[in-house]
């Protein structure tokens, strides 16, 4: 059934249902159980990276290895074909020849979907410019619901880059059906972008868009932190000004409740200090261990037979 | 036997005799029918991509990998040991320690030929500058010959950059061991390089070179179309003034036999229109599909004990 | 045991007591004998190349999937989260997730100790900065001993940029722990640094420093040949006077002993001229060679559950 829906592969965040996300999380927690198993043994999955990674590519490329599946691709796109003038449609129609599930990340919002409609195997979009970066939202939401339970009821804090943050694009997407109080925590000119915030008003999701977030740590049992990213101003004054707006340092963390838990998708740059790391309640890097069930548990959905 | 006659690779089409040929076509529409098999496994395949590539690597690691063997390998010269001044011969010597077979492309013509004189593993010729491609020609003779029927009395048009086009040239020295006609379709400074029409001529082969494709378009069986490469061109501005000196349209269609059939290596840039693509008369990315059967069995014929 | 010692990886040479040395020389010895097995199968190697390598990469992800397991990594520190701002801490204590055991080369002297700081799965240092190499010279001693025999008792030469060249300063330490004769050859600017010679003399090495190899030449069992690496000067004026302080030609040969060997970790840009190849005295090729049983013994040591 998963299967069926999905089976233009996972473009965006707005496919999923609750009950979608639900059944995938479940088959994200099976996941943690077997480390490896043959389930897509004899499979290929594609992993193009026209904008380089190294989170995600590896992550993928460790799942798909895990259940027992082989990886071709490449790393940048400074690539032959694409060099020689080849569009992504070409690329795609050729590439599905070669594998049976394709990964790709692009610097253009748009990308992933417009492959999805060139080949019949499915896409899996890794990141496609500001847009949306859905399997990273899935795998929060796995880190969560582990860590701390469900996700009805929760104070959930987003801060950093919300304009440009492709992850939190997907993640507030998926959040939008649960019952939760999201809080947008940015300066100004990243503040959540009007497409993105029709949405979750059309969703009627209780959110509140804020500046200063220590108005509102002790209430939060979830702080999603994000990188402001160099990569996507134009204009360096303007990064420079901005990349140290928010700096989450160990102190904070005393305003904070007991079970709350600081989250990140990493790299992360400036914006936590490094001694914030040994306390229990960071747990970006456990996120990353999350990552490898989730894009396993996706994989197998999408390519078992 | 082929592995014994081929016990060096495939440097170039000019090792093929007719028997060689119809015996690997052969064997690339048995591969058509086994998806995967543990033919190769463990076994090792090198892919050193001194001149970048996507599609002609990821199709051999794709080849390998359904056979069940693993891959190592680069994918620019921008490598550690070249960039220190390494000699090609030096590589391979070491690289032969590491692996069961080299696949190679490489910007200098002859480049996998002198390799072949350095190791006592086999060397496949995945692209040597302007020189050859073999395996490309013999993934294109595959596709012929499944889409269309057996090549003698085939009429073939040969078009766009016949002078820098390696996949031409291999093309070309191939089908001379076939009773069929060719048509070298090109601009007057991109015609065919005199060792090539000599070797032609040597081999007795029907062929006629022209500049206007639409003359002959209704007799042809097959067009087999290449790109204008601008990385061949020293002067840019020969190049901007040759790019579009071919462009086949929707309708040149028109004008094509039932059973015609629009070929071409990839990538394509401008010289084929995109609403070309619908037409069952395009099978470029089939062609594709193509090359996964062949490169197994050339790599199966190369590599079984 | 040698698991247990090694829980961190090979950091650095210094970790080595002679028996662990013997110890590992035995298990690549053993190695010899099985091209292929499935002891790791289900595991993953990150390779993490901060530096760019052609050989010490394909041969560790050769002698991975030599012993069934997997491979994931990237090639050079041009990668996406690097250029982003992450630190080396990070990228491990995310790596660590997605493999069970990290290779990693840095340009920096220390890195691979830093990063083996950050994590559980052990780290294996392939090269960090002007620092060490250790894994190379374990592959070098295991060529000596398979070609000569008991290292006790030799005369060893080892010539070149020996400031500056890692596979020197590791296998300097290794050889320390056996009764050996060191002859250290180099121009004066290039000499061994003085912690390198204060550890070889509390471990009470014989050693000469000298800096005319063609005086010695008749004595030696082993010369060791390195390359003076352009990389490694700030000063290009100053590598243009040393780049050819040393050429090694074939009628050097004729005044070595009749078992003498001539080594040289590659890549070899002038050093060693291209005729001296042919002969038997040169195995620096062979050296490539035992670099996959060498590794497939300490990824199996390391890795084996």
């Amino acid at each position: 059934m998963f299967k069926e829906k999905f089976s233009e592969g996972i473009i965006t965040a707005k496919q999923f249902d609750r009950e979608d996300i639900e059944y995938i999380l479940k088959k994200g927690n099976e996941m943690m159980k077997i480390k490896n198993s043959n389930l897509l043994h004899g499979k290929i999955l594609a992993t193009l990276f026209f904008e380089p990674s190294t989170r995600t590519r590896l992550s993928f490329e460790s799942a798909m290895y895990r259940l027992g599946g082989n990886v071709i691709g490449f790393h940048s796109g400074d690539v032959s074909s694409i060099k020689k003038g080849e569009t992504i449609a070409d690329t795609i129609r050729t590439v599905e020849n070669y594998s049976d599930c394709i990964v790709m990340r692009h610097s253009l919002e748009g990308a992933a979907r417009m492959a999805s409609k060139f080949t019949k195997i499915p896409i899996i979009n890794a990141g496609s410019g500001s847009g949306e970066h859905p399997t990273q939202a899935l795998l929060d939401l796995l880190t969560i619901t582990e860590e701390i339970g469900p996700l009805d009821g929760l104070n959930i804090g987003i801060m950093g880059d919300l304009k440009y943050g492709r992850t939190v694009h997907s993640l507030s997407i998926l959040l939008s059906n649960f019952d939760v109080n999201i809080y947008f925590i940015s300066p100004e000119s990243l503040r959540m972008r009007n497409r993105d915030i029709d949405f979750l008003q059309q969703h009627k999701i209780q959110y509140k868009e804020i500046t200063n977030y220590r108005k509102i740590l002790n209430i939060l049992d979830v702080l999603y932190m994000t990188r402001i990213q160099k990569e996507r101003f134009v204009d360096i004054e303007e990064y420079e000004k901005l990349k140290n707006f928010y700096i989450f340092r160990e102190d904070d963390l005393d305003d904070t409740k007991d079970n709350f838990k600081l989250l990140h998708p990493l790299p992360r740059v400036l914006e936590i200090s490094p001694e914030v790391d040994a306390s229990k309640k960071a747990i970006y890097f456990k996120q990353t261990f999350y990552g490898i069930p989730m894009r396993k548990a996706i994989l197998a959905e999408l390519m078992t037979d």
